[in-house]
Formats: C-alpha cells, sequence, structure tokens
C-alpha cells in the first residue's frame, strides 16, 4: 500500500535533497517539485533529477516560471555572484523565492489532494534569506488554509521543515544515516554545465564547512581548488 | 513628479480593470502584472494589453507559468466549463490562484521598491472562491512582510483590494466613474480567439447581472444571446 501523498521542493542541493529522503523515511509517496526560474545554476535542475530518482519519489516535476523578467537577485540576472563573504542578507537573495516555491506547491499539493508539503529551508546556516524562518513558514500554513478549495473543507496543510533547525553538519550526518548521496547534489550558484563547482560562493563554504564540521569526507567535485575553510 | 509605484494584478477581465483604475486615481505609478497560466481564455490576456494601455499602465508585464502540469481545473484543463448555475466551489476554481498570483506580484514589488498590490478580488458576487475572501488578503499581508527582505526592513507591505466589498452592479458604476471602457475587458470562462463571450458560464453571468442592476447597457460583444438573467 502507498502512504500518504506529499509534495517535495526539490532544488537539487544538498538540503533539498535530505528533505526529500525525510519525507520518504516518513512514509509519504513524495512528489518532486522543481522550478526552473531562469537560475543561472541549470546545473542544479540536472542534479534535482538524479535526486529524485535515487531517493525514490514517485514522480518529478519541473516548472518553468522565468524569474529574470523581474531582476534584482545575483541568481536570476546579471548580477556578480559574491566570492567572499558578505554581511546581511545577500545579493544572491531571489525575491520572495520561497513564498512563490510554497505557493507552487499548494496549488500542486492540492490538485493531489495531498495534506503535506516538504521544503529544506534552514534558519541556522542559511545565509540570512528571510523566508527561510519559522515565523515565515508559520505564516504559510495559516494562508495555505485559507487559501484553497481543500483548506476551506478542513484540510489541515502542513509545510514540513526537516532541517530547519539543524547546522549543515548536521544536516549532512542525517542525510548519510538517510542514505543520501550528496555526490549528485550541486548547491554552488554558479556551477558549470557539468555541475563542477566553484569553491568560492556562499553556497560551496556553507556545504564545506557542513562536511569538515561532520567530519566526513566531501564529495563535492570542484573544478578548482576546494574552499578555504578559516 | 510620478506617484509612488504598485504593482496591479491585471487580467483582462472586469474586476481588475477597474482595480488597475482605483490604483491610477490614487496616484500610484502603476506597473500591471499578467499571468498567462495556460488558461483557456487567452483572449483575456489580449483584453489585458489594451486595458493597460487605456487606463495608462506605466509598463504591462505577462509571466508565463504553465499551471496545466497541475491540471484540476475547468479553466486550466480539460473539464467542461458549466454553463448553468451550480453550487458550492466551482470547477473553474484554479488551486492557489490567487496565492500564486500575490507571490509573483511581491516578487516584482520587492525588486521594483514598491510597497503596494492591488489586485480586484470580490467577497461578494465571487463565485464561491476562497482566495477571494478578506481573512486571505491579511493572512498575505502578513506573510509579506515576513517572507521578504524589505518586510524584514520594515517596508509594510500593503495589499489593497478596493473591490472587495462591492455588489457588481457597484463594480460597474465604479468603473464608469473612474472612464474605464468595459468594451476592452473581458470576463467569459470560455471567450472566443476574437474575445467574444459564450454569455452562459459564471462569469457571463455575473457580468451582465452587474450591468442589468447598474441600470446601464452591457457592452459586451456575445457570440450568440447574451445570459438570461432570472
Amino acid at each position: 500500500m502507498q502512504g500518504k501523498r506529499a509534495v517535495v521542493l526539490l532544488s537539487g542541493g544538498m538540503d533539498s535533497a535530505v528533505a526529500l529522503a525525510e519525507a520518504r523515511a516518513a512514509g509519504f509517496t513524495c512528489h518532486a517539485l522543481s522550478l526552473d526560474y531562469g537560475q543561472r545554476h541549470a546545473a542544479e535542475l540536472a542534479a534535482a533529477r538524479r535526486v529524485a530518482a535515487a531517493i525514490g519519489a514517485a514522480e518529478h516535476r519541473i516548472v518553468a516560471l522565468d524569474l529574470r523578467a523581474f531582476g534584482g537577485s545575483a541568481l536570476t540576472s546579471d548580477l556578480p555572484v559574491p566570492e567572499s563573504p558578505t554581511t546581511g542578507i545577500p545579493i544572491t537573495y531571489v525575491p520572495a523565492r520561497n513564498t512563490v516555491l510554497l505557493a507552487l506547491a499548494l496549488a500542486w499539493a492540492e490538485t493531489l489532494g495531498a495534506e503535506d508539503i516538504f521544503i529544506g529551508v534552514n534558519a541556522i546556516d542559511y545565509s540570512g534569506y528571510p523566508d527561510c524562518r519559522p515565523e515565515f513558514i508559520a505564516a504559510f500554513e495559516h494562508l495555505a488554509r485559507l487559501a484553497t478549495k481543500a483548506g476551506v473543507e478542513g484540510t489541515p496543510f502542513r509545510i514540513h521543515t526537516p532541517l530547519i533547525a539543524l547546522s549543515k553538519a548536521e544536516i549532512v550526518r542525517r542525510g548519510l544515516a538517510l542514505g543520501v548521496d550528496f555526490a549528485l547534489t550541486v548547491s554552488c550558484y554558479q556551477a558549470d554545465a557539468e555541475g563542477l563547482a566553484c569553491g568560492r560562493c556562499d553556497a560551496c563554504r556553507l556545504r564545506a564547512k557542513g562536511f569538515a564540521e561532520a567530519g566526513v569526507p566531501d564529495p563535492t567535485r570542484y573544478r578548482g581548488d576546494p574552499p578555504r575553510l578559516s
């Protein structure tokens, strides 16, 4: 017998891969959803396909939405990705990204008759994005129940954030315990077409720090040197 | 001098045309946003272009997002549009439609540095969609402040719903007072390529009732008989 259905947001990075593994471990039949938002790191979408297959999603859909129409982020427009640490909310922030992602996940969940949505946000090592915080997730869960026919009819939509309180090192350990092959994932903001990581951007540094602090080898394929960790 | 910027969601129907006119009347520089969500009534997008130009939007962008990938609505998939009154939430409901629309409007607003979003939802003659109710709008406004860099930094995003408490007749009167040419708008769920209305669907009936109750001639171009109003 199949478990209950869940929609799982899957970027191709390490966090969403672990979120998918958590959803599978919890017994859900997983409908993985990726957004092709005109991001520079299209290698992430190829990674998302590999991860969905490896972890056993029942299906994987990629929805195209060209957020480049709005501009405003180093991930969707022609601004350079910073290669050294910055303070505050970084230029790689995509405006309202998780609001858009969760809105699409909600639309699909309602169509599927699913009550559960998984998103791999993290409020600890999270690059300072406001839409990764627990209060944002709680507000969206509240919204989902008011926004939909299913919600009005009593469906208690749940937004699962299994990684929200974990450090990157804990995410690495949890993923390994669940059998996630991190070599399949791509986190780099400027990975090349083969998925080779730059080793310099925020995402590369956070990821490498996670492996180092977890005390396990970093399986990331870099096109040059791995990140220098201070 | 230009007024403050606002993002105005524009479908091409009569309600959003009046919402745009209200935003202009309030002195906003208007950035009109339409979603091409694979809807049957593509004639609405042509209407949106005409309306944006006629009412004086500073710009108009159409973002493509194929919600047909999810199915589940008579407006985006192959289910028939009902041609007689139904009860409850109708099959023309698009899952999480206004959540998706507002998420995209929020993304663009943040990029523009705008604090104001207009949406022509209506909770009186509203076909029973849950995401047209004031409690949904309030929940989204709360979410917007938590979801964004601008919100965290103190921007009080406002979702304006100038039509939310009006009857269709009041919307007609208000639109005429603001100089809206309703002949440019298309509301029909199954308008043909020339924008001719079916005269039978829910949207046609609600619209015709609005003109009748306002006591003004209905400028809608029907491909057959106008709706019979009981």
